[in-house]
Formats: structure tokens, sequence, C-alpha cells
């Protein structure tokens, strides 16, 4: 057990550049530290993840919470290699989608709750933002459950949240009728390599005590950017250009509309989301 | 290992109504089963749950993945005793979450990335549904770790949706700025009882391969309800009426608006959802 724990605490300063105590006689130090170490991966070894171990992992994440109990979350596993490489082409920045061993598409559902008022001929009461906003967590939901199972289990994983940037073409190819949507695509797999993991955001800055309290905010982001970079500067080949801050790749990334179309996508989906 | 396997199968079949195989060989067996057996927990000892607890969950928590690496989620955690009565009277339905032994809320956060933006003196370029998607999906990633990191160390969770039911007395109560919003609370503490979990939809409706398809809709409901039924008469008191179905719940709960003024709400706190 002093293994973990210290292995847990050194994990978490690493992360949030702070020390953060572990209580003394806490039990599943283990399980804390593996979700403590997640990291994303994109480079899988040559071991297959058959369809019993996607079916497996589904129905462990599919465990998870649903808001009110609706279950308003549906998986798609991408198995056909033309359709598969259709969906990868969606997102020209990141071919090596293609070598994953299993692809899935996380979706929200709304269908099942208003197909239970139609079977009634009941009015469905509920079109406005809150009747898109559940099932978007649920999926969520079961998105990090399904990350959670398949680390338990020894695989890797990388959630591609940019297959939303095409969703009418990628609605398309798999089929998603009215009120569903994408939120994520997840590729798995066996890792080839061990990957070290992100920083995080120091917790002053976003663990409040009972009123939320961002007056701290500039010495949080720049007490992260520091450690992004230095973290950055310690792996980077010789010679290399010194790295950007966190705040500056962010600033360069939404410099332009990410998913305009978005909201758009989701109202022709048969949602109301305002 | 052989317990945790057919312990996990045993499991899986109860929730979801069929045999799911379980991989030879496969490794994390126990991890498994510790969030298949995953059911929310209204009864807690009276075992403490103090804030340095609290800020190792949190932290673990917050090494789910984020959107673009953005981190769009905080915690808030309710500790005044006095606050966190004003906040479980939002919610008369359940005054049990009085005695839950901590409190926390989940929010979806947009203020750092809009602050990047601000520092450099660099428009925000992304106001729409994206920017509200986005840390509304980090937020309920958090939440799921929360509840993993929680039960990995032997405590019990209840999520509570409905506090969305009153967003604006919420936010007034714990100080959320705009660009803050609250995704759902969460009841922490070692349980005091075991709970059966809730069954599942079957996955021929929830798991698709390839392309969506849900023609067995239908079905698949039927076939809830009537497991949900038989599960739910097996616990009831003798005499007690017989228990609704699923969907016959679900229907009753939705017939009426729920929340209809949560996207008035996000507006109200600066955000564009459309």
């Amino acid at each position: 057990m002093t293994d973990a724990r210290s292995e847990l605490r050194r994990t978490l300063a690493e992360r949030f550049g702070e020390d953060i105590s572990v209580p003394q006689d806490l039990q599943g130090l283990e399980g804390l530290l593996r979700i403590a170490t997640h990291a994303t991966h994109r480079d899988w070894d040559d071991r297959p993840v058959g369809p019993d171990l996607v079916r497996l992992l589904a129905a462990v994440a599919f465990c998870a919470p649903s808001k009110s109990f609706l279950q308003q979350s549906d998986l798609i596993h991408v198995r056909d290699p033309g359709l598969r490489e259709a969906v990868v082409s969606l997102v020209p920045s990141m071919p090596w989608m293609s070598r994953a061993p299993a692809l899935l598409v996380v979706c929200g559902n709304g269908r099942r709750l208003r197909r239970i008022f139609e079977r009634r001929g009941m009015p469905f009461a509920n079109e406005h933002l809150d009747a898109f906003f559940n099932p978007a967590v649920d999926a969520a939901l079961v998105l990090m459950n399904l990350i959670r199972a398949a680390e338990e289990a020894g695989l890797a994983c990388c959630p591609i949240s940019l297959l939303r940037d095409r969703p009418q073409r990628l609605a398309e190819l798999l089929g998603m009728p009215d009120h569903v949507f994408p939120v994520a695509g997840l590729c798995l797999g066996y890792p080839a390599q061990r990957r070290a993991p992100n920083p995080r955001l120091a917790l002053a800055g976003t663990l409040h005590t009972d009123r939320f309290d961002d007056r701290g905010i500039d010495p949080t982001l720049d007490d992260f950017d520091r450690r992004y970079v230095a973290g950055r500067a310690a792996f980077a080949a010789p010679g290399a250009p010194p790295p950007q801050t966190w705040s500056d790749e962010r600033a360069r990334q939404y410099a332009t509309p990410q998913r305009p179309g978005w909201g758009a996508f989701v109202r022709s989906r048969g949602f109301d989301p305002t």
C-alpha cells in the first residue's frame, strides 16, 4: 500500500504542481492511481480488440449513472474497413485513427424518450435545451466510464471530439436518425508505449469551497503556462523552437470559429437547443 | 481471477438481461466489476468525508480527459452548514441530501478560455452552441471520474441533476459568475448498506455495429419494462400496488415541462446555445 500511496502523491504533484495529501488508511489506492495516471494514447501495438471485448467494455460503460434513469446514450462500433476509412477521413489532421484497433462513436439519444410518448399518444412537452443537454451529459458519462473500463482492462484510448467537425456527414455515414447526435469518437487499443499524462490546472483555480472564486484566474493561467512550457521543454528535441504556452496554443486554436454549425446540425436532428 | 470473472458475468447478466461473455485472460476483472456494480446511494453511515479526502478525489477526478485540453470544468465543495441547507432546499423532493457527508457541485466553466482571449486583446470568435457544449461535456467527464474515484476509495455517490431545476438561485448561492453553470450536484459518503444496481437496456438496443439501427426500439423498451417490473416486484412489500413500468414512470415524469427555463438561464450567463 505504501508504494501506491507515494506513487499517487508523486503523480498528482507532477500533474497539479502542488502536494496533494492522501489521507491515511484510504482504501483503493491502486485504483485511484490508475485514474490519476490516465493519458490519451495514439500509438497501439498489434494486439486486436475484437467485438467480444468491445461488447464487454460497452456493457460495463453503460453501467454509468444516467440522468433521471433515462438511459439516453448509445455506442456505435465502426468495424467495416471502408466505413472506418470514410469516418477517419472526416478528420484529416488525425490519420493515425486508421491504426486504432477499435473505433467507436458515442452518441446522445433522445429517441427512446420521445418514442415512449409516441406509443402512448401523448405530446412530448420538453422541446427545449434541457432535452438536448441531458443526452449530451449521459453520453459523456458513458464515454468516461468506457475509458475507465478500457484502462482497467489494460487498453488505452483517445477520445476524438473533432468527429463533430462534420456532424452531418458523420450522421449520414453511420445512419444516425433524428434525435441522435455524436458526442465524440473513441479510439481503443493496447498501448505501444507508456505515455506521460498531461498537467492540470492548480486546484486553487478549479476546486472552490462554498463559493466559486476565480479572482486568481490570471495567476492560475500563468502558473499553468509555466509548468506546461517546462514540461514540454524537458522533452523537446535539441535545437527545437521553444514550446508555446498552453494559453497561446488555446488562443491560436480558437482564434477562428470552431464548429459554428454545431447548433444548426443539432436543430436539423429535431432538437431545439434554446 | 475466476471469482471476479464469474461475478462480472453474473452482474452484467442481471443488469442487461443477457449473457455478456468475458474474454479469456482479460486483466483488470476486479476493476471492471467495481464499475459494473455501480449503484447510486442515498444512505450513508456516520463516517465523515473531510476536506482533505474531497481534495484528493477532486484532483483524481480532474485527471479526466478534457475537450481540446481546454480544462473547462470546476468543482464547488459546499461545506458551510447554512449554505448547504439553502442548496438542499432547492430540491424539496430530496431532503436526504442534508445527511450526505459531503456535497459538491460540478460546473462547466467557459471563463478561462474567454479570459485567455481578453488578456491578448483578441475577440472571442466562438459564441455558439459548441462553446457551451464543450464545458458541459468536460463537466460530465469530471463528474463520472469523481464517482469512479470515490467508489474506488470505498465511498458511494448520488448525482443530483435536479439542482438544475432552480439554476439562477443556485448560481446566486454559490457565487457563479457569467460563463459558469452547474451540471449536477454530487452527494458523497461511506455507504450505510449495499445497494443493488439498476438494470440497463439490452445491448441490442444501445450498442450498434457500423450503422445506428433502432428498428427494434419497441421490443427493446418492452423487454426493459418487463425486467424492470420483475425486479421491482421481487422487492415490493406484501400487498403493495403492482410496480409501474420504467416507460410509464418516464412518461409520467416528463409529461410536464422539466427545466423549460434552462436555456434562458444559460443565455443569462452569457452563452449563446444556438
